[in-house]
């Protein structure tokens, strides 16, 4: 039979003291995975590692481009952007301006500039957007883009 | 002193099964907010009804609409759309596509189609789109629409 007294008041102690601690410790780690995964979206983009790139997202990811439809699943994702990396060099800047963070997720919010070298020549493509992105904690604890969704911040006719 | 018997063993099996119950409640509370969120969000601009669709926001909401930089706080958000409202009858259907909760959190994601119909005359313009938005518990127990951004699924010559 359990019997309450000092010991399980020193227990409850440490439990509750472990539980705060561990909810700091998630915070920093959810901020130093969002980081580390905005700067791969970029590097990997600019040096134009679609697989590196594509490490980032959940195997059921959804990324929301504009101007096209919704691009569902991994293997979309992986076609869409081949096609999109076959095209452009792309030369892209992330800053991130909001991370909230609520258990296994998260979402993430900022603005980007990118410019699109077209690999067959022509004018290049300078985008200043912004995006809203959904983080999901897997078992193993690291952290994956879910969903992410952008858009132009300018007019086209101002790109 | 605290002493553990059947008493206490009961209490915890009620306390958990509150717990599981209140959990399952929230996600129908969620599910049902949400969906009201979407007729609201609907409903008062096709009506033009500009406070109606505001008291969907939170005080520090942000709205990022394509092809203009994001608008930050209920204030911006109602200039922009007092404006957007002032140059457009509206007729838009939302047909959310996920919701996922993650305690006072939430993402909605779904598509949209809108109609505008230009005040002073002109063609009107026809959307087909996708949207992704955070919606935050507040502390009276409603969801309100935090974040929200939209973007087309057809490139611009095709609208």
């Amino acid at each position: 039979m359990l019997r309450a007294g000092p010991s399980w008041i020193l227990i409850l102690g440490i439990l509750l003291h472990s539980a705060a601690c561990s909810e700091e410790q998630q915070k920093v780690s959810v901020a130093t995975a969002a980081e580390a995964i905005w700067k791969e979206y970029s590097e990997s983009l600019n040096s134009g590692d679609l697989e590196r790139w594509l490490d980032l997202w959940t195997e059921d990811g959804i990324q929301m481009p504009p101007d096209e439809a919704a691009v569902v699943g991994l293997d979309s994702i992986r076609a869409r952007n081949d096609a999109f990396l076959d095209k452009f060099t792309v030369d892209i800047g992330i800053t991130n301006q909001e991370l909230q963070t609520a258990g296994d997720w998260a979402y993430s919010r900022g603005i980007y500039k990118a410019r699109l070298v077209p690999k067959a020549g022509g004018r290049p493509i300078s985008i200043d957007g912004k995006y809203l992105t959904i983080l999901a904690r897997q078992p193993d604890g690291s952290w994956r883009i879910h969903r992410d969704i952008f858009n132009s911040n300018t007019p086209p006719a101002l790109r």
